[in-house]
C-alpha cells in the first residue's frame, strides 16, 4: 500500500530546503490524490491530476472532474491567479498529457503555450491516439520531460482504464456480503441482512460509480432486486445525493428472461436494462422486453463462460470501464473458474455465524480442484463499518505502468 | 474498542496540572496494559496490574507475571526504590486485591502495611474467597477505596477468567483459516496452505497461551495433526522461544479412537492428550491409549452437544480458562448450533478464492435456519499479516464487571 498522500485542503507549507526529489514526489502524490476525486465522473476517460510548482512552492492544481469537461492540466493552469506565473514552472501530471483533439483541445499545447519549463509525468498513456506522442511533442517544444515518477501508484489508480484500453474488457469488481463463516444465506435461504446499514450504504456508493451491475436470472427470480444506487440516505442535511453515473443493469439470461413486472424492468426509467441472452432464447419472447426499453445482446451459444466473455467484450465496446458483479453463487462461480475474470473483490464481512453444511457460500460452481490453481489477490484496503468489515482485494499482479 | 493505553516503556512525564480524574484513568490504563503482559502465564489466575502514584507522579508498577508468583500489588511495592515512599500513595489495581492466603499472602495486608492511603480498583473479583472481602478489609483499615474505574475494560481483559469463575466453563476460542470466499478446502479437499507464514506463526502463538486445543476424530484421521505450539521459528536470533504453557490436546471421540501411531499420540511426551469418549467406546479399546499416557474422560452418551457440554465442564473443573477449537466443519457446527458455545473467533482470512458449491466452509452441521437465531459478535481486532488478515471477534454481549 502506498504512503498517505498530503491533504489537498491543507495550506502548502514553504518548502525551500526540501530536496528536489522529495518535493517532486510530494507534488506527484498530491496530483494522484486530486486525480482520484474524478472517480465515477470521468470514465471512460482516465482519472488525471495536475500540480504546478515553482521554486519549491505549489502554485496551482487541478484534476479532470467530469467526462467532456476540461482536463487536469487546463484546470491547473486555470487555478493560477495570474496566468503569467505559469512561466518556467514545473507541471506534475499523473498521466501523459494528450496531444490530440478529442472533446477538448490538446493539453500539450496548453502546457507549451503557458510556458511550462518542465513536465514530470507518472506514466505514459496507452490510449492509441496518445501513446508517447504527448511526451514527444513536449520534448520537441523544448520542455524538459521526466517520465515514471510514482508510476506504480498511477497504474494502480487507473488500473480499470488501463485494462480496458489494453484488452477491450472492463474491470470486473465482484461484491458480496457474507457471514464470518463465509455464508451468504442460512440453510433455509434467509439472507437479509447479513451486514448493517453503514455497509449497505457503502454498496450503494459503489453502485453509483460503476458503469454496469451484472446479475443472473437466478438472482432476479429469487430476490427481485432493483440494483439501482439509492444514495438519499447518505446525506447529512436531507438533500438527495446524485450518483456519479447511472449503471446499466445487465442480466445474463441463459434459459429464462425477466418478468415485465420484475423490479428491474419496472424501474427501467431510472436505469437502463441490458439482457445478454443465449442462443436458446426465442426471439419472440424478447419483443415485450425490448418494447419496454430493454436492450439485448445475443450470444452465439449458451455456455456460461463463453456468454460471459462475449458479454464483457460487448460492455467494453460500449466504453464501460468498471462493472460490478452482484449475482448468485453459481454465476459468481462461472466468473472465477475455470478462468478467473475477477479483478477486484469488495467483501462485506458481517458479524454473525450461520453454520450449516448446506448453507450457500458466495462462489459456487465447480471451483478449483487444486489449491495451486486458485488465484491469489492483494489486500488493498480494510475498513471497519460498525461491526462489519469491508475488505478490498485486487488481482495479485499489479497493473503495469 | 478502547483507547490506546500509554506505553509503559516511556518515561512518565510530570503531570502536576492534570485533573485527578484524568490522571486516575491514565494510571488505570497503564495498570491494564501491564496486566495484559501476564496473558498465558498466570492462568487459572486472572491477569492483574498495579500502579502506585503520589502527587501526580507514578512511583511504582507491577503485574502478576506467573501463576504461583507474587501478585501485582506486591510486585508494584517491590518496584519502589525506597519502600517508605509507598506511605500515603494511591494504588491503582485492575482487580480487587485478594484477602485470603492462597499461593501467596493476602495483598490487602501488603497494601495496608505499606501505608497506602487510597486504592482505586477497576472491578471486584467474583472469586468466592475474595468477592468484596478485599475491599471491605481495606475500608476497615481506613484506606479510601474507589471501585469501578474502567470496569468494562477490566472485565474485557479478564473475560475468560470471569466466565470460568461464574459458569465453571472455560472460554472457547474458535480458530479457523479460510479463503476470501469462506472455504477451508478446495472441492477436492486440498487445504495447505490457505494463509501465509506470518499467519501460521500467529496460530502457534495462540496455541502457546491456551490450556487446551480441542479437535475431533475426523481431523485426527484426515490431517493427522500434532497440535503443539512450535515457536522456534518466531525468534530473531536463533534461540528457541518457550510457550507460556503447554496445551492439552483434547480429542472428542464419538465412535473411534486415535491410532497409537498418530502424531498426536506419538508426541504425548511433548503435550498431554485427553480423550473425551462417548458411551459407545469399548473400555478394552482404551487400554493401549491410557497405557501410552492418554487421559480419558467418559461421557454418559454419544450426543455431540451433550458430549461437548460434559467435556467443557470437565475442562473447567481442571481449572482450564482458555480452550481453543481447531477442528473440522462438523464439530465446529456442534459448538455453534443449536446453542452457541463460542466466545471468541480468530479468523485467518487468506488471499485466495477456491469457489465450488461443494467446497467445505468452516462451520458445518445443521446451522441456523432463521437469521434471527444466528449469534452476533463484536469486532475486536483486525491485523494484517502479509496479504492475510487475522480478525478477532468476541461474543456480542460484553462481559459484565
Amino acid at each position: 500500500m502506498s504512503d498517505t498522500p498530503p491533504n489537498p485542503d491543507q495550506p502548502e507549507p514553504d518548502q525551500p530546503n526540501l530536496d528536489q526529489r522529495v518535493f517532486d514526489e510530494y507534488c506527484m502524490r498530491l496530483a494522484l490524490q486530486l486525480a482520484q476525486q474524478g472517480q465515477g465522473h470521468v470514465e471512460p476517460n482516465p482519472m488525471v491530476g495536475c500540480v504546478l510548482a515553482r521554486d519549491g512552492q505549489i502554485i496551482g492544481q487541478g484534476y479532470h472532474e467530469s467526462f467532456g469537461g476540461p482536463h487536469a492540466e487546463v484546470q491547473a493552469l486555470r487555478s493560477l491567479t495570474d496566468s503569467a506565473t505559469a512561466n518556467s514552472c514545473t507541471a506534475y501530471v499523473t498521466l501523459e498529457p494528450c496531444c490530440h483533439h478529442g472533446k477538448t483541445p490538446p493539453c500539450v499545447d496548453a502546457l507549451i503555450n503557458a510556458g511550462v519549463r518542465r513536465v514530470v509525468v507518472a506514466m505514459d498513456d496507452p490510449f492509441p491516439k496518445v501513446s508517447g506522442g504527448g511526451l514527444e511533442r513536449l520534448r520537441q517544444a523544448g520542455v524538459e520531460v521526466h517520465l515514471g515518477l510514482l508510476r506504480a501508484d498511477a497504474a494502480e489508480l487507473n488500473a480499470p482504464y488501463l485494462k480496458r484500453i489494453r484488452s477491450g474488457i472492463p474491470w470486473v469488481i465482484a461484491k458480496w456480503a457474507m457471514t464470518m463463516d463465509g455464508r451468504i444465506a442460512t440453510v433455509s435461504g434467509q439472507s437479509q441482512w447479513i451486514t448493517g446499514e453503514t455497509a449497505r450504504r457503502s454498496v450503494h456508493q459503489l453502485r453509483a460509480r460503476v458503469d454496469a451491475i451484472l446479475t443472473g436470472m437466478g438472482t432476479v427470480e429469487s430476490d427481485d432486486p432493483t440494483l439501482t444506487a439509492r444514495l438519499s440516505n447518505t446525506d447529512n442535511d436531507g438533500t438527495s445525493i446524485e450518483p456519479s453515473r447511472v449503471a446499466t443493469r445487465v442480466v445474463f439470461c441463459r434459459h429464462r428472461l425477466p418478468d415485465l413486472k420484475s423490479k428491474l424492468m419496472s424501474t427501467i426509467d431510472q436505469a437502463p436494462v441490458l439482457l445478454i441472452v443465449s442462443d436458446t432464447i426465442d426471439e419472440s419472447h424478447l419483443a415485450s422486453l425490448t418494447h419496454a426499453g430493454a436492450a439485448v445482446f445475443r450470444c452465439q451459444n449458451s455456455d456460461p463462460s463463453q456468454m460471459i466473455h462475449a458479454g464483457l467484450t460487448h460492455l467494453g465496446k460500449q466504453s464501460m470501464t468498471n462493472v460490478m458483479l452482484e449475482c448468485g453463487s453459481t454465476m459468481m462461480g462461472s466468473f472465477l473458474c475455470p478462468e478467473n475474470l475477477v479483478d477486484e473483490c469488495h467483501i462485506y464481512l458481517g458479524n454473525t455465524l450461520f453454520g450449516g453444511a448446506t448453507a450457500l457460500g458466495p462462489i459456487g460452481g465447480n471451483g478449483f480442484k487444486m489449491l495451486a490453481q486458485a488465484p491469489r489477490f492483494r489486500l488493498v484496503e480494510t475498513t471497519q463499518m460498525d461491526n462489519d468489515l469491508r475488505i478490498i482485494y485486487r488481482s495479485s499482479t499489479p497493473p503495469t505502468g
